[in-house]
C-alpha cells in the first residue's frame, strides 16, 4: 500500500516537509493560503494538486496523512478537523500553545483511533539517537548535567517568542535523553526588538536525582551554534550540529575523589582519548517523514506521539509563567 | 629607579607571576609556606631569595611592592599587613571574601597612601581593550546583551565554588565593558563532586538601560571554552580566548525594524563582513605586572584598583546570596 | 520566452543539474541508458519526460538546450549530435579527453551558430568572483603564488584518474583568477587501488611572470579539503570552501624588504587585520544553469565557453604528459 | 652525577633551548657574539655565565655538553672544537650544510668516543611518536602516502632557503615512521622576496615499496599550517600541530577493492569512527633536551645521533641538486 500525505503551510518550514514527502513519493496535495507561495510551491511539484481550502484537502479519500506546518496558533483547530476527517496527523511542534489544547488533541486522535505525531525532530535524529544510545549502554556514567546552545541570526518571529520557537528542540532532545520531565523550571528572556516578544532566553531546569539542564537559545546572535553537552560521571559528550566531520565527540574525561584526607577531598583528573562515532548521515526530517509514514502503514504509535509533544507543552507552559514572573521558580 | 618586588604564594597562580616579574628584572623574593614549592622556586629563580616567613619578605627594604598570590582566604590579612609595612601590593582576584573585608581593604591602602591594585588580567588583555574601544567608538551601537562562557576541566577548587574562583574574570570583564553595575543578579548553581562547592554556576546579570548579561563557569567541562559575545544593535562580537588566530572577530550583523504593516513589525536582517582586527599579543599578563610596577614607579591609580577589585566583590556577594535563595533575584 | 533543455546522463552529478533546472522551471527530458535511474529521475520528476533514447531527446523540438553529465570519454560524440540537431549544449568538465576533439567541438558549435558552454562551476561561485574582483581592483597587490588542495574520500573512477577527475576545478579557477596559460607543468602522481589510475596528483605549474602554483587533488584522504590560496605582495586571500562562515578570508599581511644593508636584505613583516567579505550563499550550480539559460534566451557567449574549456583540457593534457613521464617538464 | 652544559647562539632557537636546560638545572654557560643578547640572557638567567669566548666555553672542565643554536653553516666548525675539547654535543638541524661535512662530524665524534645528537625535536614530539607506534602495531596497514604542510608567515631566512631550514622538520618525521631513505626526490621552489633564495618548495619523495611524500614548506603563507597526513590501506591519521584538542586524529576509513566485474573494479568506501588519542603534553623540546642529558649520563646513543642527521642531510643535499634542475628527479 502506497500511503498518500497532504501538507497544509507551505511558509518556513512546509517546502522541507515537501521535499522529503516528495522523494518518499508519499506527496500528493499541498494547502496554503497564500496564492504566491502555491504556484511556487506547484512549480516544483506539477504532479501535486495544489488548493488553498483546507476543506478538499481533508475531504480527498486517497489521503492517509495530513502534515500540518501553519503557525502554533493553529494547531489545534486544523489538528482536530483532520481527525475528525479521519486523517493521520504530523503536526510541527510545538504541538499546541497550551497543554488544556495539547490534552484535547491527544483525546481526539484517541476517539477517532488516529495517529497523532509531533515534529520533534531531534528524536529522529541519528546523532541523538547516538547519543542515546551511549546513555543507555551506561558509557557516560551518572548524568551530571546538560546544557544547549541554539542560537543564530534570524528566523524572528512576531508571535512566537524564542521559548516557544527555538527551545523545544532543546526541551525535545532533553525529555528524550533523561526518560523523566523536570521538576522545575526558570526563565530568564529579554526583548530587544520588539517588546512583547523575547528575542533570547536562559531556561534553567531541574529533573529528578539532581540533573541540571540549562538551554539558551536566541534568534539575535551572530554565529550559529547547535550544541548540546552533557558531563557525566564516566565521560563526557558534546553533541555540535553545524560540524559535519565531528558531530558527535565523546571525551573519555573526568573529575573523580579520590578520598578525604584531613577533611579536604582529593580529587583526580582524568583525560584520556576522544572519539568520534560515526553518525549515519541521513536527514534527520527523512527519518521523520519516512517513520510517519511507517507507523500510518503498519498502526505504529510513532517515537514522538502525542503524549510526547504534549510533556513538551507542559514544560513550555511553565517556563512561560517562569519568564513572566522574571524567573521564579515554577513546578512542572 | 628599578622597582622590585616579592611575590606570596607559589602554588598553581604565583609562578606564571614570578616568571613575568622575572623576566622585567623585578622579582627579588618568593615566599611560600610549603618546602617542595619553595625549592622548585629556588632552582627556576637560583638570585631570588625564597623564605616561608612573610615577614621576612615584609621586613625587607629593598622591597616597593608585594604581589599575594595565596588563597583568597587569606588576602585581607596579607595584603593588609603589607600595607602597614608601607608596601604597594597587587593582590590575585577575588580581592577579598566580602565586600566589608573589600572596604576595609581600600581603606588601609589609603590611609597608609599605597597603590593596592587587583589582578584582574583581563581589564589588561589586548583584546579587551580592542574590544572596548570598539565600544566607545559607537561601532556596536547599542549594546542589547553579553553572555560569557568559561568552562573547562581542571582547576577544581575545595572551598571556592566556580562563582568565586571562575566567574571574577566574566564580572570584571562585564564591568568594564559596561562602565556600570549590575542593578540585580541571579545565580544558580550545581555540585556534584563535593555538595557543598558548586561545580557549575549560571549568572544572570539585570544592568542599567535593559542590558541583560549572562555567564556559564564550570570546571567541569569536557571542552576548553573561553567565549564572549556581545550582542549589539549595529555591530555582533566575538571574543574567543581560544581562538589563535582570530581572537576577535566583528560581525557586520543586526536584524531592523523597518516598519508596521497592519500592526505587525516588518524585520530586516542585514549580514555584511566580517572583520577580524589585529590584536597585539604580548601576554596580558605581562601587561598586568608592567602596569603594577610602573604605577608605583610613576604614582598612578591602577586600572584595576582598590574600588575596582570592590565592586567585583559587590557582585559576587549579591550572587552569593542568590546562589544560596536558588537562583532568587538579589540587587546588588 | 521559456527555454526549455533535456538533460542526458543521470549519475553521480546529473541529479544535480536536473534538480536546478527544474527549480529554475526548465527541465523536460532526462535521458539515461539505465532504467533504474531512469525511474528514480521519473519519480522525482513525474512531469518531465525520460528516456533511453538520446535520439527522442535531440528530435524534441520544444528543447533548446541539452545538458551533457555523462563519463567525459563521451561528451565529444554527444555534443557533436546535439549541436548537428541544432541545441545548445552544456557539457561536463572535462569538455573533452584530448585538446583535438576539443577543438573539433569547438569548430562544430561555431559552424552551427549555437552555444558551447562548459560546466565549470567555480567559474559561477561567489567566493571565487569575490577573489577575482579583489586581485583586479589590486587589492593583492602583485601575486607570488596560488596553491590549491582538493582533496577527500570517495568519487574514485574507473577509468579517468585524479587529474581529469578533480583538477579541472583547479585550473578552471587558476586560469580564471590569472588572465593566463600556464608556460609549464609538470605532474607527479600515484595509483594505490587500480594501477592505471592515479588515486592522487600533485600538479606544478608556471604562469608567466614568475607565478607560480601548485595543486594537491586525490581522492584518498581523510578528511575533505577544498582550500585555495593565493599568496601576494599586499595581501594573502584563503579561500575555504567547506569553513561556512569564512569562506574567503582576506589577511592583510606581508613580509616588506626595507632594504639591504651591509649586503644583507632588511625584513619587515607586518601582519595586519583579516577581513571576511559577505559573500552570496546562492548555489553555484544554480548560478550557473541560470547562465546557461540566460546565454541562450539572449544570444550571448557563456563565461565558460568552448575556448575555455579547450585551454583547461590543453593544460590537462600536457599534465598527462608530464605525468606519463614522471614529472618531466612539459610546455603547454 | 648532574649533568652541565653551555649553549653556544642566542638568537632565534637558542632562548628556548637555554630556558628547558635551566629548567632541568643544567644550563652553566651562555655564548653569542652578541652582546645585546648576552645580557639578555644574563637578566633571565642570573646564575649562568655568560662570555662571547667560545674557547671559554669549550675549556670549562665542569661542562659535560655543548647546545650549539648558531647558523647551520657554522655547525661543522663549532662541533667538532666541542668534540675535539672532548664535549658531548647537540647540533640544530640542519646538522650540517653537505654530507661531506656529516661524515666528517660523525668520524668526529667517534674517534673522541663523545655523543653527537642533532635536535631532530619532532622524534621526541609525543604526537609523532605515537603515530610511529599506531604504524607498528599495524593499525594502518600499508601506508600508500604521506603529505607534510609546514608553512607560516615569518622566520624569513637570509642566507638558507625553505628546503634547509624548514622542510628538516618534515624530512625526519618522514624517515622516523617510514624507517627508509627515500629513493629519489625532485623539488620545485620559487623565489619571492630574495631572488637567491627560495621562499617556498614543493618536494616530491619516492621511497621504497612504492610510497610516496610530498612536503609544501613556506615561510611566505597567511595562515599557520602544521599538518601532516599519513594515507594508509586500513585507516587514516591526520597529525595537527597547531589543533591543541585534536592534535592526532585517526580515521577508521579506507577503500577497498570488493573485485572485479567485468574487467571493472568495484569500490567499497568504508568511513569509520575517528578517534583522538590522549597524547602526552610535555613540550618535546623538554624530552629532547631531556633525552640529550640522560644520553650523557648513561652512555646511551641518542635516538637522533649523527647517522640520523646526516640522513637528513643527505636527502637535503639531492633535493638541492633537484631545486638547482627545476626540478629533475634526483637519487638519493
Amino acid at each position: 500500500m502506497t500511503i498518500r500525505v497532504g501538507l497544509v503551510g507551505y511558509g518556513y518550514w512546509g517546502p522541507n516537509l515537501a521535499r522529503n514527502f516528495h522523494q518518499l513519493g508519499a506527496l500528493t496535495t499541498i494547502c496554503d493560503r497564500d496564492g504566491k507561495r502555491l504556484s511556487q510551491a506547484q512549480r516544483l511539484y506539477p504532479a501535486a494538486k495544489t488548493t488553498s481550502d483546507y476543506r478538499e484537502l481533508l475531504e480527498d479519500k486517497d489521503i492517509h496523512g495530513v502534515v500540518i506546518a501553519t503557525p502554533a496558533q493553529t494547531h489545534l483547530q486544523l489538528a482536530k478537523e483532520a481527525l475528525e476527517a479521519g486523517k493521520h496527523i504530523l503536526v510541527e511542534k510545538p504541538m499546541t500553545m497550551t497543554s488544556k489544547e495539547g490534552e484535547e488533541l491527544v483525546a481526539t486522535a484517541q476517539k477517532y483511533h488516529r495517529i497523532l505525531m509531533v515534529g520533534h525532530i531531534f528524536e529522529y535524529n541519528p546523532a541523538v539517537i547516538k547519543i542515546k544510545e551511549l546513555i543507555s549502554q551506561g558509557n557516560i556514567g551518572r548524568i551530571y548535567y546538560i546544557y544547549s546552545t541554539r542560537v543564530n541570526l534570524g528566523q524572528v518571529q512576531r508571535d512566537l517568542n524564542a521559548l516557544w520557537s527555538i527551545a523545544p528542540h532543546d526541551l525535545s532532545i532533553l525529555l528524550y535523553l533523561l526518560e523523566a520531565m523536570p521538576l522545575e523550571v526558570s526563565v530568564r528572556g529579554a526583548s530587544y526588538l520588539n517588546s512583547q516578544v523575547e528575542d533570547v532566553v536562559f531556561i534553567h531546569l531541574m529533573f529528578p536525582e539532581g540533573i541540571a539542564a540549562h538551554v539558551h537559545a536566541s534568534w539575535l546572535d551572530p554565529s550559529k551554534m547547535r550544541r548540546v553537552t552533557i558531563v557525566g560521571s564516566q565521560k563526557m559528550v558534546v553533541y555540535d550540529d553545524v560540524d559535519n566531520e565531528a558531530k558527535v565527540k565523546v571525551y573519555d574525561k573526568g573529575v573523580h575523589i579520590r578520598g578525604e584526607i584531613y577533611g579536604e577531598f582529593q580529587y583526580r583528573l582524568h583525560s584520556g582519548d576522544i572519539s568520534i562515532p560515526q553518525i549515519d548521515l541521513t536527514e534527520p526530517l527523512r527519518n521523520e517523514c519516512s517513520h510517519f509514514l511507517s507507523c500510518i502503514e503498519e498502526g505504529k504509535t510513532p517515537q514522538t506521539d502525542g503524549h510526547n509533544g504534549l510533556r513538551v507543552v507542559r514544560v513550555l507552559e511553565a517556563a512561560q509563567r517562569s519568564l513572566n514572573h522574571q524567573g521564579k521558580t515554577e513546578r512542572v
